[in-house]
């Protein structure tokens, strides 16, 4: 039913060796703007400043969560009943699933007003979009049910938990794919076995019991990816400056007074109501475009913020929760808290090693987390089989905080 | 003072390039007939059953062992304080730690009178060995230092560390290698980082706080190894028949029956007055030369076990704990248990996920266990740091069991 | 047809992640004696001795084979108009093609009357293997048909260029795992450009002209992991040692004086009429077994050698054809050539870097070559498309001569 | 005599583990701005429109070379005679090497009236460049050496062809992180034996003719690497595109016409008289965002070469030489080379496998090219002892054409 190219298109990757493309759809799909942008917005932002390597773009990412979706399709048990349409489905968001994020994205989605998510079914949505062009040229149905697949509304479950849930082809591929391009050791997961323990059953996706070391393992993975890579506190503190240059845009422009640089595309970006066509503009190089500008800015605290981010002198942190710290802390928070405009130059985040439970309060539990199957038929929470993992989330409740916080 | 090589000799290794050899002496320990039978000896025995690509020797690990070494001496701080005397010792006892091994070692120990690190030292300190003479020749004092290193006897605690403990040469090479050699994607260790965030202080080790994912990586890249690879039932059960087949030759022979087949080295083996030079006629293939022998053995137990290992016929197994094998399990205990000659039949096996806790209780455990030193500088054991670690450990006291049993 | 088993079976292997066996026929040839002895032979004999983690056996490599038949028939356009019978012949040749190789191969068949291929096809036909009760239970055509692809009798072309010619699933494989085992970096062949370049057509195998890099490539890794590792002249000078022990035995017996160890294995195999059912017991361990009791032999040749060969006392070897080394050369012909017995002390190997052309003469060379397809549809020999390939085959014609020479 | 930072600081990076800092003067380079600039600039341009994972930037090639120093200065025989003064240069003239190139810098350097070495050399050299004042503060002669070193100026000749001749600490890092990133096999090559195979002597690089098949096997790598990757059509088609864009802003501007977008540092890189503050802002970003506003340019040739460049329309190729092209060639070449204004949509550009040959002709040749060092102590070019590069610089002198044309 779905035309397949003359000859298969091939992507070289390191990870996969090649990435395939059997259906014209899938072709046409990549070449659209609003996937070819993503080839201008970095996968890891501010972790370049730590792990200089960590250049890859999201685009390079998406083309392997969709590989990974082909990979499932092919090797796990019981994914062989779903339909055609099913399968292209799947395969579109797989590749479809990042096209909302915006340049920065942690930054940024702290200034919009609706979630990345949100962002990318509303691009497959308009009828100004590329990809949405493309997905209704092919049948109409497409766009709205993967939307609807992106917001997890019910409609294709299994669907939706492999393309976004604790176990699904996004972080099978991002968990790799940092790894290889930052070099930490720690991404490395046996995709190959997580797939053979996978199984598809009554409308969910479970791991055989027999499989629970290779899940225990990616999960591990997850943890510590997330506290040597990701929670890394420089990158950290690179998204930091950013996310107050964001805000103070924000707040003078709410204000009524104009900013000093071409600022428009974000402007659209953070409004009520975004403008599909503008949106598109939005890559890294824009954004690192108006903090140059900025750097000239008659807005005092604008000109501050990006010559320090332009020089790099990112902010400083202090981790507490550690009875050594306090004092320092104090001395901290007396100064920075009640200073004018603190918000822009003093953060409190708190951190959690929650490479297991970190769910998106927005989607329904039962799809985000990991279930096993017993040998007699019984399905139990991954957390309840594994002591390993319980220990994980124990971990994971004793939230530590870092404050990140500009010197004078 | 110790003499160097006129050119650096070195060897090819997949894990670290090339190991290098620098001084006379390893150049020399290495060409000993004790160092070459461990080309003979499988460092993986009965997992090469599951695992068909695990045909690596001990020699290729205790040269990696070796190579740790001097990884250890070039990238961890502190590790410059050690004298060029110390150095060498350290290099030997990595390069040694092995040489008392036996074929197929798990099942062969449980019929020596002698641990393996116990004939390990008698193999360095005998005059009989060419070890020995290697060691005489450059310093009179070696051989007894490195024997003591091998036995924890104290004299040299942060090398008895070094070589055996929780966090050693000897772990951080084996699970690499294992890995590489049996494919599977586990044993990987980010062994740059883990020396890194090692530290030699006041004759002690230990691992900065700002390490600590490294050693919890590492800790759980062995605790998956232990399970996916080491004690995986089939490679057990191949160890299981093997120490039936040994078993069931001291019996005869201390009854005074002659077993008809080569046995006499092996005897010597596992009698209370070994000679070392016969010692090291004992390797993987005359065991199996004398198992094929015995496969026309007038004795039927000896016959019949021989046949089953000849043809990879191995023991069933069954885990207990789990509620559901009960019944099955209470069958096979009556059928086996009070049968005659049980003891080469049956086996219950305590199995442990001790990836952490497993300490050799012969050793003194402050030396053995990972201490974690915090930026005051204080210590503190790994597990009181780690709630990961923690939960692994509680995981290992929940002891199951598994039964090996031969079918008729 | 061919019987599936209920579920696939997967060996894990470090080069391809799981090898995957579908068919039970499959199953239980890898479960024959002729093939399960395969682990008991090295795959590079001798090379251990300078790279000394080239442990692994044919079994390993056999595996390997056969698993990249399965890539074969998965990814080579045109395979798909193959049929199952075809494609079970494939898979069975690929994994049977080694089952013929004695121990020490290369030593070996300088002594015995036929050729390992030969022996191969022996095995298969004959109604004492396992491998032939196995063919026959399921088809009794089999045996005869993958006999008829082992010797190249031109009734399955294509199969048989894909089991043996200078393109095919053996080297392809081996080179891979020579490299990842020795740790060479040279025999890294990118198997999944060259898998889509390949193309069956016309009953013939091709290589299509835009993947001419791929093919020089993998042809410049066989030239230097020929000249790194398997010309390497201390695993030759190992080899070189067997042979004289061989011939000696096969001397000795044949002037009617008895050997003084366990040969009748080994003569049986260099006899006019080997019994199949013998020749399974042939495998490295045993050849090392009556080497190591030659070392008493009442024959001082045999003595001799044997002391040398155990205590890897190896020939020594000299390159000629340059030069500075005529005059060192003629002392030692002078020396060993018209010495008594020099038959055991003296060889003159010549050696090419025959990478390309190295034929097995005994087969049709239209098989054998690689034919490059240009666009337009015409063929043309790998060679003339190539410069890099014919600049090789030239190398290959200028020989030089290695001279192996006991040392008093 | 130079600085050392109070803890070695390390940057990670997959293809060494750990790239190490010692020196302060090296850390205080790093952090410039004139290397800083160069995470903004792709290290393969165009290559990442046909190998999409190819997005590391000049920055972590930069770091790859200064790393590849650091082990050409622990491995080679001879390097320990070097100075701590020459080690610095060594260090730092690889670390700089490339700060001198502009974005898209094949196409940039045809509208250049300098080099990118020489651009390279006035940074260096320039009192307006931090780079310049990190040097001076540390010696005033370095920054002029190193200079001269870039530029071969004769006066270091074994740094001068360790930093940049046919076997340099450019290509040896460029060959493996081309690779790594691009997921191609051809770029892999064993950089350990090369560098226990080259020497110095006598105040020049040698490689020991018992390393030629390492060189060899590099040299077929760097073969390889251009045709499968460097030139590449559809990435040379990327730079066409770009280099018609350059040509024609800098046709308008010096005719008087000005050019409606942001392009004055553009003009400032092309002027005679470059302004070093403003070359800085050149990068990729920077180009891509003057295209963008071309895209509405009144210059019709301006705004169609935009349009195209932004929707990666890219010009069509066609390769001649084969005779099969000349009809179709000819009909190409009436067409365009006549047409009004087809130096811009029109290229004829020769190409050549020159994977060893390709010297840049600026360079004296003695120092360029491969010395291969005989055991009598005699040299002898790379190309007389190989037979396979011969055959190489052969196939480089056939030429083929290959022509990029716009389709209307």
């Amino acid at each position: 039913m779905f035309e397949k190219l003359p000859r298969c298109k091939v992507f070289r990757d390191p990870l996969y060796g090649y990435i395939k493309v059997e259906y014209k759809l899938i072709a046409k799909l990549i070449d659209t703007k609003e996937v070819q942008r993503l080839r201008r917005i970095s996968q890891l932002s501010g972790v370049s400043m730590v792990f200089q390597t960590a250049e890859h773009s999201r685009f390079t990412h998406s083309l392997g969560a969709y590989q990974m979706a082909n990979l499932v399709l092919e090797n796990v048990s019981g994914a062989e009943s779903l339909s055609e349409y099913e399968r292209i489905l799947f395969l579109c968001s797989a590749l479809l699933h990042d096209i909302g994020h915006g340049p920065y994205s942690h930054a940024f989605e702290t200034v919009m007003k609706v979630s990345h998510e949100e962002m990318t079914a509303r691009l497959i949505l308009s009828k100004y979009s590329e990809v949405n062009m493309v997905l209704n040229e092919e049948d109409k149905g497409l766009a709205s049910d993967i939307a609807s697949i992106i917001l997890h509304k019910g409609k294709f479950t299994v669907i939706e938990s492999l393309v976004s849930s604790q176990l699904d082809v996004d972080r099978m591929d991002y968990l790799s794919r940092d790894a290889y391009f930052t070099g930490a050791a720690y991404g490395v997961i046996d995709k190959e076995r997580l797939l053979r323990c996978m199984l598809i059953k009554d409308n969910k996706v479970y791991v055989r019991a027999s499989g629970v070391h290779s899940v225990e393992s990616y999960i591990m993975s997850r943890y510590h990816m997330y506290w040597q890579v990701y929670f890394h506190p420089v990158a950290r503190a690179y998204e930091v400056i950013l996310e107050s240059i964001y805000k103070r845009i924000k707040d003078l422009t709410e204000n009524g007074i104009n900013v000093d640089a071409s600022v428009s595309s974000f402007l659209n970006a953070i409004s009520d109501d975004i403008d599909i066509r503008e949106y598109v503009n939005l890559d890294d190089a824009y954004v690192n475009g108006f903090i140059k500008q900025l750097t000239n800015s008659s807005d005092h605290i604008l000109k501050e913020l990006s010559i320090d981010f332009m020089n790099r002198h990112l902010f400083k942190y202090i981790d507490i929760n550690k009875e050594q710290d306090q004092a320092e802390l104090l001395k901290i928070e007396e100064k920075y808290k009640n200073k004018e405009n603190s918000r822009y130059y003093y953060y409190e985040i708190s951190i959690t090693s929650s490479a297991y439970l970190e769910t998106n309060s927005s989607l329904p539990l039962d799809i985000n987390e990991i279930t096993i199957l017993l040998p007699n038929g019984e399905a139990m929470p991954l957390e309840e089989y594994s002591p390993i993992i319980k220990g994980l989330i124990q971990t994971s409740l004793k939230k530590s905080t870092r404050i990140f916080y500009h010197e004078d």
